[in-house]
């Protein structure tokens, strides 16, 4: 089976190298040319060109969004590159809908598809131990079983309808879009009463306020350390998706909206490659409050 | 020791039947009839008249809000039954302003005082390991060791300065109310789409959009059961606290502003003694979106 990886970001690099190391055969594929040459000379296959590659068996898609993920497979030469059955996975966050729209047109192509966005950050990514919120024919998932075993850690299989993967992820995404401000919005609170907040972080932990969002990225905000992990408009983009589809279904949801608005103010005041733990820092400007990491 | 606590609610009875369960010499006090006279068939002492207690070490206060607390210690008879170095012990969650105030005058008084708000919930209540977020005088915090290891499984030791526990109180109550809201609109929002919300709440528990309340109050609205364990009107209050206390401050905590208004809306909407995960049916009514329990 020749796989290839689209797009070696974290995640993307991250799910690479595990197919390279689990003996599949891999090309990473990315535009970026040092992401190329560093995917090359660590797993030895990668390019920005797709005539380098002759027969393709299996796609991972982990580019941007879903804009990319549509020029990747109809506006290049990847399709005719496809052999007779082969699968697309799609890893990257898009809307339902779109998933939806996206999986049709590669059926009627003649190929399989896999609706599968992922959970777990490039942590995860990179010891192969991503949850993976999937959906497709049960035949596709037969034959890409290899690379998830590669990837990750938790399959979720969410029957054979693509679309049921990222409903999923834009649960998740809900949540955890909102739990990074709320991780924000306490830690500026405590620190416009100037508590320890490295003791406030310890004891929340243990309390009833605690949540993945405040353990994963509320050290970051106590050490003041924004360096990017995820950024914040990798939010922008999801919260975007999730109000986007809540108000196309006149479904309310208020804390999201609340949450977008910041991660856009974030974004436009040029925090947007920042860690997405820096929308901190937008709260703490609006309240005349110091935080870690401030200048 | 004699102990007398005030407020025979879901917390305040746990506390004190795990007082009398310890051998502590225990009253319970409460203006409701029913609960002094199941706490006195359950364990042995309890009252609504002040005129029916001697002698006073310890008073355990887990009323309602500030206004009664302030009211049972500077209104009633209590302060003349205490004895000569009797510890006032506040779990009620307050304002970390208030907590100061009341400190002040219980200490000018002559007596000792801990801001000892909790976390945990009934359960833990009832089970005798609730979390306390305690400041006060070192050796008023000795003096009382023996009740909150009879009521406690942690005790955060917060220093001597009353307020301090108030503090973290109001950051994880910030939290909490938040998330309560969220793990609404995430599962109000998978309502909209028909998915499985017992599956959604599984998946989600593994992924980064967990956290305690998702964990604590999803099954409820997984299962639309709303019996009261902890009500919306809690909430009214304890958002009213932080908010008002962030908008004295000038402090921006959009995400609970927009939360409180939610848990206002619902309770008058009648839906004020209901389990605090009702405010899901306030998102779902909005939505035109039919989730469990709702008629």
């Amino acid at each position: 089976m020749n796989i290839v990886v689209v797009g070696l970001g974290s995640m993307g690099y991250g799910a690479a190298s595990n197919c390279a190391k689990a003996g599949l055969s891999t090309w990473g594929f990315d535009l970026n040319s040092a992401s190329v040459e560093r995917f090359k000379a660590e797993y030895g296959q990668a390019t920005n060109d797709w005539n380098d590659i002759d027969v393709i068996d299996a796609v991972v898609l982990f580019v941007v969004n879903a804009q990319q993920a549509e020029s990747v497979l109809f506006d290049s030469p990847l399709m005719s590159k496809l052999s007779a059955d082969a699968t697309i996975i799609n890893c990257v966050t898009i809307p339902p809908s779109k998933a939806t729209e996206i999986s049709a047109k590669v059926l009627d192509a003649g190929f399989g598809y896999v609706d599968a966005p992922v959970s777990g950050g490039a942590g995860k990514a990179a010891s192969g131990e991503m949850s993976i919120m999937a959906s497709g024919a049960p035949e596709s998932m037969s034959i890409i079983k290899p690379i998830f075993d590669a990837i990750s850690a938790n399959v979720f299989d969410l029957g054979a309808e693509a679309g049921n993967g990222s409903r999923m992820k834009l649960i998740n995404q809900l949540l955890a879009g909102v739990h990074i401000v709320s991780t924000a919005e306490a830690l500026n609170m405590a620190a416009s009463y100037d508590m320890d907040l490295q003791q406030v972080f310890e004891i929340i932990t243990k309390c009833a306020g605690n949540s993945w969002m405040w353990e994963n990225r509320g050290p970051h905000i106590v050490e003041g350390d924004y360096t990017p992990l995820s950024t914040v408009n990798i939010f922008v983009k999801d919260m975007g998706i999730v109000t986007d589809e809540a108000n196309l279904k006149g479904v309310a949801t208020p804390l999201s909206q609340t949450a977008l608005e910041l991660y856009k103010e974030a974004s436009e005041s040029g925090l947007g490659l920042e860690d997405d733990s820096a929308i901190v820092k937008i709260l703490a400007q609006k309240s005349g409050v110091k935080v870690p990491g401030m200048d």
